[in-house]
């Protein structure tokens, strides 16, 4: 084997191996935000600990791929889509590593209300966005993981849905919570966990922007491209 | 001149004005939190337009300087500190641009409340969040202009502080809103705007941590280094 090859060869595995430590920090923290919901959902505040606390194999991982990234480009000097291909990664890890905060904020209001005693309201709604902006996660991860743009657009679209169903659901809160004033503490905690499921959706956004960058080379953001007006003229 | 000399002499300028936008992008956010809460305290709803818009340019100097890095990753091939100060740019670029966001929620928010009338609390709370939150977002800048770590230990203990100052201004609003449910609505638009400018606070603190990595080469997240250590043993 020439050194070319043997070169290129390593260069190849440090790729890989850096995909594949980002698929699993997705899967980690998608997981997180589905075990915090059912935390609150199902009054578990020993759940709720467990979530909380697994935050921290999030932040490791974070750094992990991090150092990854920076060693590739410093020892193998990648150009074009491989060179996108990391940038995207140092970008999107940071989406995930707040994905990942959000689960936990998440958690740690599951386990407060676990001790207070549920909210009156939300949690339907609470589920409803939850299996929602995991989906969009779970794809962003896909189109990450087959290098395809395609599911990308859609995500965009959905993201939009999710806005939309976040403000619904809060006006209803706030309703209810004018209500009843013994009500706001609690519906308080539910407003903060929509909240972060919203952002959760923002972020898987980010990604599906990134990943769209990574195969095209195209900067999607902030810019009326075809990709955006795909979005638009939906 | 030799050709060495031609090359380096150019990539001392790439770098130069990469550092210059990245400045620059990050006195426009900085202007932008103040103005967005300037208008909302004068109930101008004319400068809470205008700030909105404004945002537009933010996200085009983060295309712009995401592009500036990744052509210098590319055609330079920076390595050590050099490569650090790139990669921080392009992570630090994320956080400035989330921090021009926050600063276009805040000036919806005190747009809607300059046409409802103002919230009848927590005004004071708001300027006083925001200032202490520039401050901590113009010593980072600071300390990257200056390449100097120093500063950035001081801002997050800063964090810590605008974590509590966040906590009982959300605290004292919640009571005012059991207190009286006709606040309840204009009250929750400045619980958005505080968990904004706290928002603003995690930004400027995650840029210090990004300063320090790219000054010592040490990334201070989520471990307990010597930085850590400083901080936590204050």
């Amino acid at each position: 084997m020439s050194q070319g090859e043997h070169i290129s060869s390593g260069f190849d595995e440090d790729l890989a191996e850096l995909k594949a430590n980002f698929l699993k920090m997705g899967g980690m923290v998608e997981s997180h935000v589905a075990g915090a919901v059912t935390a609150l959902v199902d009054n578990d505040g020993h759940l709720g600990e467990k979530i909380r606390d697994a935050d921290k194999q999030v932040d490791q991982l974070e750094l992990l791929i991090d150092e990854e990234a920076t060693h590739i480009i410093a020892r193998r000097q990648p150009t074009a889509r491989d060179l996108r291909l990391v940038i995207a990664v140092i970008k999107m890890v940071a989406d995930l590593e707040r994905i990942g905060d959000e689960a936990k904020k998440i958690a740690k209001l599951a386990i407060s209300l676990a001790e207070e005693g549920k909210a009156p309201r939300g949690y339907v709604e609470v589920q409803h966005i939850a299996n929602h902006v995991r989906g969009m996660l779970r794809d962003a991860l896909d189109a990450f993981a087959r290098l395809d743009p395609e599911p990308a657009i859609s995500i965009m679209k959905e993201d939009k849905r999710v806005d939309e169903e976040y403000k619904t659901a809060a006006r209803s809160l706030l309703t209810f919570m004018m209500e009843d004033t013994r009500n706001i503490s609690k519906c308080m905690s539910v407003m903060w966990i929509l909240r972060a499921l919203e952002r959760v959706g923002d972020h898987a956004c980010n990604i599906a922007e990134n990943v769209i960058y990574m195969v095209e080379g195209e900067d999607v953001r902030h810019k009326p491209t075809k990709w955006a007006e795909q979005v638009v003229g939906s």
